[in-house]
């Protein structure tokens, strides 16, 4: 009988933060591809669009004009999910089959720059610092309203993503429940700093330091790595150094290492197969509860939809949907490839 | 202060068989929609291609030669995800940040048909009674291999769900563990069987019938519905009124009776938008571990993205992917729209 090669044969991986596996195929990387090719988003796209209703002095859908905004602009979304109106309800929780209860939130949309065609790695380090300090303005201005609980942070890259306007933006949706994979997180969390007295994020990272099989970039205060237990082709995830649970403990220092992190693995990303390279990300830290949450750490979730090239994507559907995430590519290799990328842009070269 | 509009509000709706919440913002729907648009899958398919490695008689990337085939057709995936091979294992278990074991098992391609352009709502009800009679067979076979403990049938219907090719098939991963989504599941049935000792989706499916408000098809031995926790934007669910646990309990009545509302069903998906729905659908039912299960009871999931047109779907991204899933129509909406849709076939009209 054959000895267990996690390099080479089918296996399942383990989620620690959302107690969920993952089927790993790292054989099947060789299969050809005759399904859907994705569109590639055009390179050439101008500083300004008159008709893009997030480029500065444009009129939006609401007839609202954007101003003349000359770093990041945020506004409420036009078509938000939640709605900030109280409504009165009585409790349904006992009901079995027909649990609803209302939710209150705020959604807003985050400008990244005024320039309708620069996304982030293409965006200097300290236009990425003032993202950051926009992201930690909002989720103080969001966090402090009483019904708030989380603030989620976001952004959707490219079509194939969802994201219907190519202009740098994320989304902040704030709400008054922990939304279902936060809530498995802070779980998770919990369960093991009531059993360590320490962080599992924390711990976890001590661990992939010390290996150094997954680890793409490291600077002094944060690390980006592909989880053990990614699901997408190439995703990572950024955690800090040191301890702390939300963007707004941030030292300058670890402002200006976050920014420059951030720019380097997008960069890698686009250089990867030399397109501006689509994903969902977003940001996980302390719920504004109110309530002190030592069990928490601020980390940065990358999900990338690409596997082989600009066209070719992993789909997450039957198997997937019915049964569970499955990855052909293993994350240790993605892991060696996006660390081999050259950080500068490949239009800059 | 205003009294909760579930038609109306924002909320959040449970679903007791994955212990999970989904976001739901009826008022969402009238988002104008300047995103990615899908390719129509073109109504012109030959009922023969000689390009295609799934039509009778033609060879696949392995060098096989298909049979000349006359109903459904069964073959090992040429690129299996998972290998039958048995791998040996040191018990890792105790790893806490590391956590992986070897996964054995077999991945089966099920033609449902000899003709290139023939898709389940055109089939007759005799050719998916084939099918039924097929997915039986396997579910026997695979489940009395010892390591296969749980044998998962789906079907990816169209190139927006990742299938590569339009020749009616479906496919059957048969494996040593219950996948993640399957195990949630069976935790879920199970806590409730042990309370009430009865079956969850059975009480479930008598208060649907009651209320009459998501019922898209009934007829004397399953109901078509659309779960009160539905995600995407036409889920709808198949239960059985009998209690059983997996396919190979159903009577000869029953096949027929599944076949009928299978063509039904995907006839109303491919009436709705006018276009060959795309989907991916899939079987849960008792796993073959060889232990007795009274918690199960068979259903079917159908996963289908669109949203608005053949070409516009709903998105699952960045706030789905961090946050969790968010649907804009209610699913009372929906389950009406499907209802009153006709089950005649657009194409013989
Ligand atoms: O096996 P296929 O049809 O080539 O591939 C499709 O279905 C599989 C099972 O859901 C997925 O893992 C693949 O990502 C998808 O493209
Ligand atoms: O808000 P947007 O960018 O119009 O919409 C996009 O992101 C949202 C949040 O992830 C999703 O709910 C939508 O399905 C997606 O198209």
């Amino acid at each position: 009988m054959k000895n267990f090669d996690i390099n080479e044969d089918p296996h399942r991986r383990y989620n620690p933060l959302i107690n969920e596996w993952v089927l790993v195929s790292p054989h099947r990387a060789k299969r050809p591809w005759q399904g859907q090719n994705e569109t590639v988003a055009s390179d050439a796209l101008p500083e300004y669009d008159p008709t893009c209703y997030l480029c500065p002095g444009n009129i939006r859908a609401n007839g609202m004009t954007n101003p003349e905004y000359e770093n990041s602009f945020v506004f409420e979304n036009d078509f938000a999910a939640l709605k900030q109106e109280e409504i009165l309800f009585e409790d349904s929780i006992k009901e079995t089959f027909f649990k609803a209860q209302p939710e209150r939130g705020i959604s807003r949309v985050v400008c990244f720059s005024p320039k309708h065609n620069l996304t982030l790695p293409e965006m200097t380090v300290d236009g990425i610092e003032n993202i950051i300090q926009t992201w930690q303005k909002e989720y103080i201005d969001l966090g402090k309203i009483d019904y708030i609980n989380y603030v989620q942070i976001f952004e959707n890259k490219g079509s194939v993503m969802g994201c219907s306007n190519p202009h740098p933006h994320g989304q902040i949706w704030a709400q008054s429940s922990l939304p279902t994979e936060v809530e498995k997180t802070q779980n998770n969390l919990k369960t093991y700093y009531d059993l360590h007295q320490s962080n599992l994020l924390q711990d976890y990272l001590q661990e992939e330091l010390k290996l150094d099989e997954r680890i793409v970039i490291e600077n002094d205060h944060f690390v980006a790595l592909v989880p053990f237990w990614a699901i997408w082709p190439y995703e990572t995830m950024i955690i800090s150094k040191r301890h702390f649970g939300k963007i707004t403990d941030f030292t300058l220092d670890e402002t200006t290492a976050f920014s420059t992190i951030l720019k380097q693995l997008t960069t890698k990303y686009d250089n990867l197969f030399e397109t501006s390279f689509p994903y969902s990300s977003g940001i996980h830290q302390t719920p504004t509860d109110g309530v002190s949450h030592p069990e928490w750490q601020f980390h940065m979730h990358f999900y990338p939809p690409l596997l082989r090239s600009a066209t070719v994507k992993k789909f997450m559907v039957g198997y997937e949907m019915l049964g569970e995430s499955q990855r052909d590519i293993t994350p240790e290799k993605s892991a060696s490839i996006l660390k081999a990328i050259s950080d500068t842009h490949y239009k800059n070269k």
